[in-house]
């Protein structure tokens, strides 16, 4: 990429107002507890001493995954395109969780290989569906186990589509947005990012993903230890890294990350898909960490290796383990909750 | 109490269809976590397979408590009526929490001590404001460190008030009941029946509720102590705790989950006042407890005790502890998400 851009700090001003409006709602101070830090938070990312979280989107960025090839998941590879058809008729758990939290859904086919399913469009019950974004970089990555899984260039380009859109988000009015994925083979990728990130070996950070036994995990391990000595990634060159062992949709969300940091779009991340795509964008701009919010801790046992290093605390924890930006859409409310706690509860003063 | 209302177990016919339907949707099984075991519990609650709980309300019972005299709250008695005053008008956090939620609030005088302030009702914003039932069985308990805090008849009289407000909010449609509090020294009424049902010694179920430092701790201590020498309450006659250490809010919650419980309406418990009520109820009627989900885990230490002794895993872990029903209703777009990915998500046969 030529240039990133930039991110600022939370601004203190709004934080310091917010910390002093706490201070003055008709409760006992700290009783709120983690809302009342949020709160304070969202004020700093917003730069408004009163923010609210209204308009909220999730952009479920989808691709399809070489690695599939070695056995790493319990689901074929075309359930990808199938999945993509169901969220944009609205029948998948992310469209159910974004109509109940009042939350536009945005797919991205940015490298499904093969073709979506869009017959009927009959469940749901959205007013306006759920928006399908076309913009498939390749059909798939390449098999990471192999050699590198992009090129750099499919890399940057992905990275531009998440940019991208989250400018054409912000344009139709946007407070917040969460992050999601659906690429049958991604927790592969996710694993080996984590790994090099974190240094520890694939074993200490791969899990079962969607539902494999403990001998597909053992598989799965082995394959992203091959990965790992295969394209020997370089830590401390983050496009390199999720160039050679990531994935298209986890690309396309560090752009998405990064650009809505910049223009003071909190981030609610998911679980472990998307957080292997913060882990990347914080390591390619730091300043992004100030904007991030996770959302739940993942039943992936890797999760809690990535939110340690990311300095999160989730908000739920509720053994979820589907991707999708299901988690992050769950924890929207509870986001919401806190702001409009801060600008709705009366003062000590109004009694 | 004469007669109490008899609770059904949780239907298993709706049960058991629930866990196939989940079995179908169009994710990994198991997936979605906790969220898959609520909403068949919930379908079980319900007697429905595909369960709805769209019409919630809160019951926020206020009432005071003689108890104060002893120093025991970092906040003044008078405070219980300024709060109720302030639900009244909307400005209070569960006003807040019930809005964004879309959970009517009904704010319950059961027993405040003092005049309720009703100046101004220009805060907040509801349509329909909070409904105030003002049904004062005593102007607050007596001093439950010196005696009984209330006699059978009050006792029974508050519970009884609970449940009729049960079978009103039921009879102007209701899916779901979420409880609250709020009362100026309830923790240490709370604290005293953990302790007694818990078998545990008051130091390690009390702690500094709304605010205590650790010198109040103590002194809190010191009087659940004195309330359990003087009252010495039969652990095996709950109705005769809730008399002697208990308090008039706290009994009307207790009618409130009973009677919930009877009409299979499943009810969502807050923190340490309602979860000590929630103690109460299914010591009279272990039944009520198929109909129990607790909401968050409270700051308070003594919840964690009291949760296990319940036998429940909270939804929510925020550190909050203010009271009010606040966790319950924060906990609600849970619970309404669990039952609308179980009605609305497709099946892989839709695919």
């Amino acid at each position: 990429m030529k240039v990133w851009p930039s991110v600022p700090p939370r601004d203190a001003h709004a934080e310091a107002a917010a910390r002093a409006r706490q201070a003055r709602l008709t409760k006992p101070s700290g009783s709120l507890g983690r809302l009342e830090a949020l709160s304070i938070e969202l004020a700093g990312m917003r730069a408004q001493a009163q923010p609210c979280v209204a308009a909220k989107a999730v952009i479920v960025m989808a691709a399809d995954h070489g690695v599939t090839a070695e056995g790493v998941s319990a689901y074929p590879s075309s359930i990808t395109g199938r999945m993509v058809g169901n969220f944009i008729r609205g029948g998948a758990a992310i469209n159910v969780l974004g109509r109940a939290a009042g939350c536009r859904v945005v797919v991205v086919d940015i490298g499904v290989n093969g073709p979506i399913h869009m017959r009927g469009t009959d469940s749901g019950g959205e007013e306006a569906g759920p928006r399908l974004v076309t913009q498939r970089v390749r059909s798939g990555t390449a098999n990471l186990s192999r050699g590198p899984a992009m090129s750099r260039a499919d890399t940057e380009a992905a990275i531009t589509i998440g940019t991208a859109i989250v400018e054409e988000e912000v344009s139709r009015g946007l407070d917040v947005i969460a992050t999601g994925d659906m690429g049958i083979g991604n927790t592969t990728a996710a694993a080996a990012l984590l790994s090099v990130f974190s240094g520890r070996p694939p074993r200490e950070v791969a899990g079962p993903g969607t539902g494999l036994d403990p001998e597909g995990v053992a598989r799965k391990v082995a394959v992203i230890e091959r990965a790992l000595s295969v394209n020997r990634p370089r830590s401390d060159d983050p496009l390199d890294v999720l160039q050679r062992v990531g994935g298209l949709e986890i690309a396309g969300l560090v752009g998405v990350i990064v650009r809505a940091a910049s223009l003071r779009v909190p981030v609610v991340i998911d679980g472990f898909v998307s957080g292997a795509a913060a882990l990347v964008a914080v390591r390619l701009v730091p300043a992004v960490s100030a904007y991030l919010i996770a959302a739940h801790r993942s039943a992936e046992p890797g999760h809690a290796v990535m939110l340690e290093l990311l300095g999160l605390e989730p908000l739920l924890d509720l053994r979820m383990r589907l991707g999708e930006g299901t988690g992050a859409v769950l924890a929207l409310p509870i986001v919401d909750a806190a702001v409009r706690l801060l600008g709705e509860m009366a003062t000590f003063a109004d009694l």
